[in-house]
């Protein structure tokens, strides 16, 4: 079953595409592209490029010569100054035209990478997204977020720059290491936080599909979180309201993240501690009921996602949160959940009344 | 007297201020910024800070605290992946936020670097630009293009980025070398061909004024152009269509600069030698009168651009005229000119037809 979710975007909407064998469908848009003259430059990272290559190859078709390729190094450390300007420089070698298309097909770093390569070279290029990682699926590879990092922190150069397509392939996951996939589950189950009972109900029920990476599951779940993602994004692309309600969890997972030291903990695993701390401030401060939290760390648990981090300096995690609220300029302050599917942002958050509930998750 | 211009961009409105001592309304904008608790980055090069330093952080007046100040050197080799990173390292260490403002001040060099990287630093902060070079007045200052060259080409990498507000001080060409103001001179005159009859005949009657550089003559020219151009960018702000016709007579000029070696001509010799050849062309293939070609000729010769070029290679020129186009993928063409203020773009011609009309110029 392909399934297909359309997010208008400002000057380029975007057609996001998923199910099983939902490669197939780049087919179609191959051949269109080919047949106005136009050429495609795939980038990936060695280990998909290694697993995958055939079968993203194949799902080109005929209708295009073969694609130009470039393959990056899997990690974050991908994601620099350094690796956008061989991207830039590959680009100009190969004589990349406005109307070309840049194809991203890996995890959040790659398409990062190369979304932020599309946008800028040419002032943009077409820009297509194939996320192999749960994590990119449900989340990176939808909304137009692009960017690098630089030695002073993560993602602080970037552009907005919707991919025209998105094809979210569920069986390109079959190849996902167990962490990995369960890093992508932090981020489900917060939008199951933001979209309210029936899909944490859902989640709940399907743990067992899910975890054992049934296709009709992981499926339908996918198609939940991009469906919710591209609403609210397409409410607020440019991030300067509501669109925050999806750093739900994020603020105290980003500085649990740094606190650790990067690598420590996967970005979903962050971000799930971040619920926890995040549902514990909703319940004093927001009316949250006092149901919620048991609930998601119990789903937790059975993603094999951590519900509680030792080892971590509480001060250090809130010296990060002040340094993260400052580079996000927009001062809409944390995100909270007054109910299950009813998120709050701009929410003003004293240092000691964080400090108190982090507890939830330092032992 | 202060004129405005207003142009109204898909995300932001470009507010364009000029004349004599428009520097002075940079304080109402500062006190705006400083009250809403954001922080001023200036990026200038070192030749005009160190001619015009006191009067710049002068007109941002009290209502802001100091600008924080990034000086690179000045010339074409500043536009580069590494001068951008050390602007974004800048902004980062300097802890810029997303509603904190880069400001430019300089020519197209400055405007373009500072502009790539406001566009991309936490994905835009705000933007304003000072252009204290006749050409960035003119031109490069105001319709958002902004971006760095990479070894392959200029201008390979940037973005679409309107200045929300752009002070055209026409005191600051005071200061300005004799080729350098020349060289805005060769811009002026492609917008007088695509305005038309009055503001050509205008500028015949003006040249006396404008090259002793009267105040009154300058401002109204530079008004004239700014008008003209902020016109045409906002029917076609993402350069997809009728914003071709700004690119009359840089084909050939593009092809002129890299044939002759870059630094040889001007960019506004270059481009004034361009029309010349593009006139020649258009008198062939789209009727133009003949005698728009001489009174260009003379113009020129009065504004102490070139009207021929020795030692050029015709085979060059028509090369670099082919791989500019390939780069150029929006397969518009040439832009022609019909009649005055009637421009054509999308013209179809042939390498043969071209190389009879650039024996016009090369001797």
């Amino acid at each position: 079953m392909i399934w297909r979710v359309q997010l208008g975007g400002t000057f380029c909407p975007s057609d996001i595409l998923g199910g099983w064998g939902a490669l197939s469908a780049l087919s179609d848009h191959a051949t269109r592209v080919g047949g106005r003259g136009s050429r495609i430059f795939l980038v990936s990272d060695r280990t998909v490029w290694a697993l995958w290559k055939d079968e993203i190859l194949g799902s080109f078709g005929a209708g295009t010569g073969m694609p130009a390729v470039h393959l990056v190094t899997p990690g974050e450390a991908s994601k620099t100054v350094a690796t956008v300007a061989e991207c830039w420089n590959w680009l100009a070698s190969e004589g990349a035209r406005r109307d070309d298309v840049v194809v991203a097909v890996g995890g959040g770093v790659v398409g990062d990478l190369a979304g932020f390569a599309a946008a800028t070279y040419l002032r943009g290029l077409g820009f297509w997204q194939v996320p192999t990682t749960l994590l990119a699926q449900v989340d990176s590879s939808v909304g137009g977020k692009v960017g690098i990092n630089l030695p002073g922190g993560k993602n602080l150069v970037g552009a907005f720059y919707q991919p025209e397509v998105v094809v979210a392939d569920q069986r390109l996951l079959d190849t996902l290491p167990a962490p990995e996939f369960a890093s992508g589950l932090g981020e489900v189950v917060k939008y199951a936080l933001l979209s309210g009972e029936p899909l944490l109900e859902k989640l709940e029920r399907d743990t067992t599909a899910v975890m054992s990476r049934t296709p009709s599951a992981v499926s339908r779940l996918v198609e939940e979180c991009v469906r919710l993602k591209a609403e609210v994004v397409q409410q607020d692309e440019r991030d300067v309201g509501r669109r925050a309600i999806l750093n739900l969890g994020h603020t105290v997972g980003h500085a649990l993240e740094r606190a650790a030291g990067f690598g420590r903990l996967s970005h979903g695993a962050a971000v799930g501690l971040g619920l926890l701390v995040t549902l514990s401030v909703s319940e004093s401060i927001c009316g949250l009921a006092p149901t919620v939290l048991p609930r998601v760390r119990v789903l937790l648990t059975r993603f094999a996602l951590p519900t509680t981090i030792a080892d971590i300096d509480a001060g250090e995690v809130l010296a990060a949160v002040g340094s993260d609220k400052k580079t996000d300029a927009t001062g809409l302050g944390f995100v909270c959940l007054r109910e299950l599917g009813d998120p709050v942002w701009g929410v003003r958050l004293e240092e000691a009344v964080l400090a108190t509930h982090l507890e939830v998750v330092l032992t």
